[in-house]
């Protein structure tokens, strides 16, 4: 199932599944249903998906890296990722959630590397230092090689947010830096992030999780039977003429689950290692433009800009010249064929212009 | 000095001089220095300046008709007014204010029709009741072809405006509905402006003069000599080829003078006919914005438009969609090159833009 090596060597074992599915509406009108926020230049001048992938491949080689993204977009993907070995770009017939996801991409990583560990990763994280990243990693596959567990790379929270799932851990890390897991919490309210945030217990979820490979077959076998029974034959069938429409009969019933809520909030244990890289979801224009550079006046983005009594906004267009003037505190995004004014407080209500989009049926804006 | 007859015939005798100079900088980005506010299509589907000729010229035909614009504009008016005679385009080698282009242009329309009356005429304002703006301009005719007078059209205020000049008007019309006109009266502030709406005897100064053309050449030979002396050869050379030489000569020094300033204010007597039109001098895009469609959410302009909790704004675009969340009162206006977002009340600072660009040398912005 390996490809010929690549130039980069592997420097510890273990199997990379970036789970690249998602629409990623939240970045109309830059991203589109044929360009979702994965395979747009958020960060970097490449791909977020491109990034993660370079973030993972020194660690344990392209042969060992899988891609798992909507049909749609595999071609596009394997363009992206030309390095990358075709066959270990998988297109979800359809979309059902993350469990379905995280169960194939563990099952095809024990075809291509029977045994090793495996670390599932969203593909569409902002995560700048790289090698904090892969360092802190790898030691978390040689830790899940070792021992019947799954480790979550808890991120420190550095503001009370509402809008992301908190790990609760222990205080004591053992010799290697990791913590007892104690529980998955759920969203919470502000009052209980507050309280979160000044404990000091509570790190936010950022959907990186490194499994011992059988512990995690066996843990999916015993929470999500229904999804490991229809993987099944799709995994057996990997690396034949048989996989695409393997794939297509897997998903073509399966229940569509959370990887969180019907694995990860059941496990009698896990380990957090506090990760020591910044980290950004990159949820919104708002949040995009908190890491983009600074421009005149007090604003932030990516464009020509002449701000006259204009701050606190976000602009970023194809090289076009934002003037502002008398505004504060907006997202202006400018594309080809669409063009968002926003405040900054709204940037989640971008999915209400979706919904008058497919009302109006404007396919060609969506 | 007149060409062939158009199938136009007109209906009273006299000339109408349409001054089509200025930049139009408020209406950045859709104006440019190659482009400006006149040559735009601001009201209806042609430029304001078609819009213009449009209504005069079955008034007194395209043969009594000149424009008088900025020399590197002269051709594209030329283009946009094929029925009007090449030579009654005449581009002023330099903008010298209004004096200079008034005294030009009364000269002019009296080597075309000699003796006839002549109407002064902004090229960029808007009036869409056309057949009313005739019939009055029509009288304003007749009126100075038989007496020493300059009639000038009174706009009725509809608010306490303090961005115009006004004319003060006797209350007793005569039979013909003129009104003596009292004095000129420069922008009031606000509170005056209030004394002038409620007292019903002031009316805006649209710019639309109408004289008795002997009296025209006797007044700003008295009030403008220096500009009177410098023209005259210019006038003697038109429709020869020395024509452009001497209009060049003739701008090369002159002064530049206020035609409000340097003559009207200092008349013995002047005449109002209080205007029946509609009117808007369109001086901002939020003047642009109050007369333009509506669109969906309370917002007006000219674009495809989503709006998601988001009112009173002003949008124009070339057909792209525009998605607006969360904000009011803003003037959006996307070109191919530069982008606005503006605040309505701030619509008049756009010249500060205008002022950054020239700094930083981006010509092909301006």
């Amino acid at each position: 199932m390996t490809s010929p090596t690549d130039s980069v060597s592997a420097r510890v074992p273990g199997v990379c599944v970036i789970m690249a599915g998602g629409r990623g509406t939240r970045f109309w009108p830059l991203s589109r249903a044929a360009l979702p926020k994965q395979l747009l230049p958020l960060a970097t001048g490449a791909s977020l998906l491109r990034d993660t992938y370079d973030r993972v491949a020194p660690l344990v080689g392209p042969d060992r890296i899988l891609v798992i993204t909507g049909a749609a977009l595999a071609d596009d993907v394997r363009r992206e990722l030309p390095d990358l070995p075709a066959a270990h770009v998988i297109g979800e017939p359809v979309g059902r959630n993350t469990a379905p996801c995280a169960v194939l991409g563990a099952g095809l990583a024990g075809r291509l590397a029977p045994g090793e560990p495996v670390a599932l990763l969203p593909a569409d994280h902002l995560i700048p230092e790289s090698e904090i990243f892969a360092s802190e990693l790898g030691a978390a596959l040689d830790r899940a090689a070792g021992r019947e567990t799954v480790v979550t790379l808890g991120i420190r929270p550095d503001r009370p947010e509402t809008g992301y799932g908190y790990l609760l851990a222990g205080t004591e890390p053992d010799a290697g830096g990791f913590l007892p897991g104690e529980a998955f919490v759920e969203k919470p309210d502000r009052a209980t992030a507050e309280t979160y945030l000044a404990g000091g217990r509570h790190y936010w979820n950022g959907g990186i999780f490194v499994w011992n490979a059988s512990w995690f077959a066996e843990q999916a076998a015993a929470h999500l039977p229904a999804v490991t029974d229809r993987m099944a034959p799709a995994v057996a069938a990997f690396g034949t003429d048989g996989f695409p429409a393997a794939l297509e009969d897997a998903y073509a019933d399966c229940p569509a689950d959370s990887l969180d809520y019907a694995v990860m909030e059941k496990l009698a244990g896990f380990e957090v290692l506090p990760a020591g890289f910044g980290w950004s979801d990159l949820g919104s224009w708002d949040a995009w433009g908190d890491l983009a550079p600074e421009l005149t006046g007090g604003n932030r983005g990516r464009a020509p800009l002449v701000a006259v009594d204009a701050t606190g906004n976000v602009v970023r267009t194809d090289g076009k010249l934002v003037a502002l003037v008398g505004v504060d505190d907006l997202v202006v995004v400018d594309t080809p064929d669409a063009l968002l004014v926003c405040r900054k407080e709204d940037a989640q209500r971008i999915k209400a212009v979706i919904e008058h989009l497919e009302k109006d049926k404007r396919q060609d804006l969506l």
